[in-house]
């Protein structure tokens, strides 16, 4: 048999774990200097709490797992029964009472509802785990990926989006990835919305202008005119689509737009705040009013964030929401939440090479193998070293010279330590520099020396 | 609906998460002292690749994922016979064609049986992620638990496994947690197999002496009996699980019980060498030869961790393989590797009371919340103490000193700042140290001040 891994999933190789663990720690470092805390939750979910939470598309992504024991005869006739549900496209406990983990927000909403009594509010969380969905597999969509994503429930204050602002900055800061944070706010789509026929228009516009960025205006008005939208109210639309000039100016433009509609003067307000009291570097945030974001649970701020000088969608977005787990029996929970798109955010350094250059080896130091004699000398040299916290190993066995620095040099092992029958008499070793090609020799008894040596 | 998750699955709260990590990292970091490098494979398998590894109680324990579009029409025929095929107990590609991952070493060995023509040998990699299996749930057994793996591939020599032995006591060290490593040879055992009647006793041989510990010698005789042995091949074994002393005396008394064996001479000479070259702590290496582990592919060394101080099973083990990859095609593949048992771990370290005080607290500073003004300006000196890599947060609305001291009190925040509009005027804040009571002033210009208050 030749094996294979299922399609749409991967192995991560040490560097590629190496570089992922960097983008995940550099993120998890700036969630808890802002005072996040980690929630990990289950892989599987009971069935229930997943089903209806993602749409009619989205069940059907939904990874089931299998019940165990189905073919206990005591159990044959309920077991038929159950796969004629499941014939019939409906799943059933019989067959299927738990999944995959789709994203990490109904888990979150479903903690909090079993948990909020222990909870302080307002309750800050951060979740780095995989999630798993039935796609389609094809270039950058995967079947398991990470989420990572943090927020803040039980509070509606503004503060928390500029908190959330700042999380944005200071991570792709650390991270050395140039981005364009932009914002807007549903309560303006909303208003928008009523001004074109009501706010039952509100999904069909946002689902349009997501795609402005993909198909373009004219194709939008298209998306608009088939989803019943008449003349004046696309005309209104495109008015609203095409403001320009700086934040400031949009902002004036779109008040007159809307003008009279309050949702939309709230909107408005919440964007001036987060614009005054940001103190970002000139151009990294920005107003854009045709930034909508699909998910319809958005109920006030939406973020979203583009890398610089890469062709690649958004790495990051999110927004703020007014009720997180009525659908779990708990109402009235607002929140406000981002996510960073990890596979992108990879691809983006990736590309601008980005990754520090340290990452691409393990080990620090190889102990050549001279012998029995010569490798037990080296052995206690090694873990004087180690107890240092440098990475050693031993080559295991021993070998010609060739082979060894064959190794060394597949493992871009930085350094070797040369031992032969002389340095051990001398109580000495040769340290070299593989990329320098210069090689010095050291007494054992100066290990302080040596780690100098190691990590000029 | 009242929200829960599945039988046998746990939610991590913060400080569980933390608690988890530390055990995490520390193995991690010791992982890497010794050269070993990271591998992440996916949750879910080919069904292909499981079945059939784990015996046939395994395999009813391996959690299927259901295939999508069961309800497509068009398939309706497959199906159906898909789900016959079910109901006789065997799984079908139409139903099911993927499974959660059951351990780390199957997919391990899949990895390399795939990837071998790109990678470096020995190739020492190490492996932290969950796997899945259906066992009934019962007190410290779950369905989704973290396996902590690291095995050398490729080699076969004695120092790899005198590695081992080091990294276990390096990684207990660290951890402080008190710990008896016992080592014991497959090749005895099966030595004493071949002199109780032949090598097809020892699979029966090295099931009921890996039940010595919980039964005690009586039930072990009665199990050899019922599993076939006679009489004298028992008073053999009931000697060899006899012998006592130290770790020298033992060997003798082995060697003379099994002479003219030439494999447990080989066996015995291995753990003479390992013996001779290990130089831990007295007492902490052991020679333990009643310790037979219970899966089937070890062949050489074999190595179990016990918890000094605390009643608990075994919280490390491993052993030598000599074919990891054979079943997957790529045969004479030898290694030898361990694990460690990380919620055991977790249990001792909580009942022993051995993790860092600095887990039980995310936020070391709160900044109080005293209305517009003052808050914008603790906002700013905020942001510069994060820079310092304090983690800070403020309290999200203007509120009652009570309220916000209650706060930091359920999230033990060590220490709160508090600026009013009289601070901001001076530029001040004073900063009051919750566990001691003290209240000091700082000048806002002197940040090194405040931090290394904050960090004393």
């Amino acid at each position: 048999m030749k094996p294979s891994i299922p399609q749409g999933t991967r192995d991560f190789s040490a560097e590629v774990v190496r570089k992922r663990n960097y983008i995940f720690n550099t993120i998890r470092s700036v969630f808890e200097l802002y005072g996040f805390e980690p929630l990990e939750t289950p892989a599987m979910e009971n069935l229930d709490t997943l089903m209806g939470k993602y749409g009619e598309e989205g069940d059907k992504l939904i990874f089931k797992v299998l019940n165990n024991g189905l073919d206990n005869p005591n159990k044959k006739e309920k077991t038929e029964a159950g796969f004629q549900q499941i014939l019939a496209g409906r799943s059933d406990k019989n067959i299927t009472e738990r999944a995959l983990r789709y994203d990490l927000t109904i888990p979150f909403a479903r903690y909090i509802a079993m948990n909020h009594g222990q909870l302080t509010f307002p309750f800050k969380r951060y979740q780095v785990q995989p999630v798993w969905r039935a796609d389609r597999p094809q270039r950058g969509r995967y079947r398991e990926f990470y989420q990572c994503d943090c927020d803040i429930v039980g509070s509606s204050t503004l503060m928390n989006e500029l908190e959330l602002i700042q999380i944005y900055n200071s991570a792709f800061d650390k991270l050395r990835v140039d981005v364009e944070i932009k914002i807007n706010n549903r309560k303006i789509l909303a208003s928008l919305a009523e001004k074109c026929g009501g706010a039952d228009k509100l999904t069909d516009i946002t689902i349009a202008i997501d795609k402005l960025d993909k198909i373009g205006l004219e194709k939008v008005k298209e998306e608009l005119a088939a989803r019943g939208l008449d003349a004046a109210q696309i005309g209104t639309i495109e008015k609203y689509l095409s403001v320009s000039g700086s934040s400031e100016e949009k902002i004036a433009q779109v008040k007159t737009l809307l003008s009279g509609i309050s949702l939309a003067e709230e909107g408005l307000s919440e964007l001036e705040y987060l614009l005054k009291h940001t103190n970002l570097e000139y151009g990294r945030l920005h107003i854009d009013f045709t930034l909508a974001r699909g998910l319809n649970y958005y109920t006030g701020t939406i973020f979203e964030v583009k890398a610089k000088n890469v062709t690649i969608g958004s790495i990051g977005g999110g927004g703020r929401y007014d009720d997180l787990t009525g659908l779990f029996g708990l109402p009235g929970m607002p929140g406000v939440g981002i996510s960073f798109g990890v596979d992108r955010i990879y691809d983006v350094m990736d590309e601008l090479n980005l990754f520090p250059e340290t990452l691409q080896h393990a080990t620090d130091v190889l102990f050549f193998n001279l012998g029995e004699q010569e490798s037990m000398a080296a052995f206690a040299l090694m873990q004087q070293l180690r107890r240092e916290n440098i990475r050693c190993e031993m080559y295991h066995e021993k070998a010609k010279f060739d082979k060894q620095f064959k190794y060394a040099d597949k493992k871009r092992i930085p350094f070797v330590v040369i031992m032969g029958e002389e340095e051990v008499k001398q109580n000495k070793c040769n340290i070299k520099n593989l990329s320098k090609g210069e090689q010095l020799s050291f007494d054992n008894h100066n290990i302080k020396e040596m780690i100098n040596y190691l990590r000029s």
